[in-house]
């Protein structure tokens, strides 16, 4: 649990236990571990499907004009969006105003369908961090946002699953270098990660590793190449990006 | 290649032939071969995305009282969407009126991206049937589609993939116990197969396996539990699937 309450110069002590899986499936410590800094992160898991809601935060539905939807908005992004902590994003070339938006990523644990709200924790492996790069022009030109929402790095997640967190009341922030763009806190959703994932499972059976992002809160705005855009979720960590050119 | 201009008559007379794959990869007959009837064939891809096209036949477009889009309506369907020929769809909780669209669909044979118009035919693996199944009462709720285009079954696809085939002018039809209710020609299309797929690899990397649903004819409308729907293609096939209670 690395990351509760840390500040860069706690991120810098961290260190990253090597494990090794053995045959029944248990992680065995190698006894080596490695600086935070020194290893390079993967996204902490590779979904299946990627299911979004859209306009969760009623300040963020207001700065787009958008008033809040009676039922909810719901989005796909395909896995090919999927990026890690600290990868690149590649500016895509059918755009030129690509907004940030900071959101809570939950993780599904295991099979599942018609979840119950109330039964929603069992199906929750844990939470991390993500980005829903939004092309905002094409969003605007497009009726729907397969690729306004789906082009190629369309979604960094990580820095890693914190799997014991509740989710009701944490800070999530963005940064865009260094400045504070987004700044609201999870108890401002319109519907709870519970509701959410409740309603989603009532259509699609959802797999271990599926991802549901819950909103983002107001203060989107757009990055330009070069920019380095950071998440931070209280009690997960920091998810970090840089905006490149597209080859 | 068994389907082209394939009667019932004919259809019933078809064989499938075992094949072992070999550890090099080629596939060897085994001699054993079974009537179509007698074998239970699944879905013919499990594709990482589904990219869908909307609007892309303007008499469909009109008959839902819609204007051809300047820009490409393209939105995804997840894999948890697809079943096979023959599989049941169980009818989604969520809605009352689920439409059939039939459609031709393109088979991703390799890695792409920002693929040229005239190179599209080195990525294409093969075609199939499908069957873009929309709760069009969700669709019309719902800004987005993700729940009315995207529930568990919402994509049959099927019989198989048929390899060599132009796709510029096949007919494309669709069924409900045994009565046509969508008729129409690829011909029809607004945007080709190419100009689909190079647009939406302008956006995303394609994967061997991912689908894309090139839009339906006009003459889409409701089916019940109960009702058979099959969807034919010119040079492929039926696919052919019902619907049933959902449990």
């Amino acid at each position: 649990d690395p990351a509760k309450g840390s500040s860069p110069d706690e991120l810098a002590s961290l260190t990253v236990a090597a494990v090794l899986r053995q045959d029944d499936g248990s992680l065995k410590p190698t006894g080596t571990s490695h600086a935070l800094g020194d290893v390079r992160l993967l996204p902490p898991v590779l979904p299946s499907k990627i299911v979004a809601f859209g306009r969760n935060y009623a300040e963020h539905a207001a700065e787009l004009g958008n008033e809040v939807p009676d039922v909810p908005v719901t989005f796909l992004k395909p896995s090919t969006s999927v990026v890690g902590p600290g990868d690149p994003v590649p500016y895509p070339s059918f755009s030129s105003e690509v907004h940030h938006e900071a959101e809570l990523a939950v993780v599904i644990g295991r099979v599942c369908r018609d979840v119950p709200v109330e039964r929603v924790p069992e199906v929750i492996l844990g939470y991390t961090c993500a980005n829903d790069l939004t092309a905002r022009d094409a969003q605007r030109a497009e009726k729907q946002w397969a690729r306004a929402k789906g082009f190629d790095g369309a979604c960094p997640l990580g820095p890693w699953i914190e799997n014991e967190l509740d989710p009701a009341d944490l800070a999530v922030t963005c940064t865009v270098n260094g400045e504070v763009r987004q700044s609201g806190r999870t108890s401002q959703m319109i519907r709870s990660v519970a509701e959410q994932i409740a309603f989603v499972s009532q259509a699609m059976t959802l797999l271990p590793g599926d991802v549901i992002l819950t909103g983002t809160p107001a203060g989107v705005g757009p990055v330009q190449v070069g920019d380095e855009v950071a998440v931070t979720i209280e009690g997960i960590g920091t998810l970090t990006n840089r905006m490149v050119k597209r080859d």
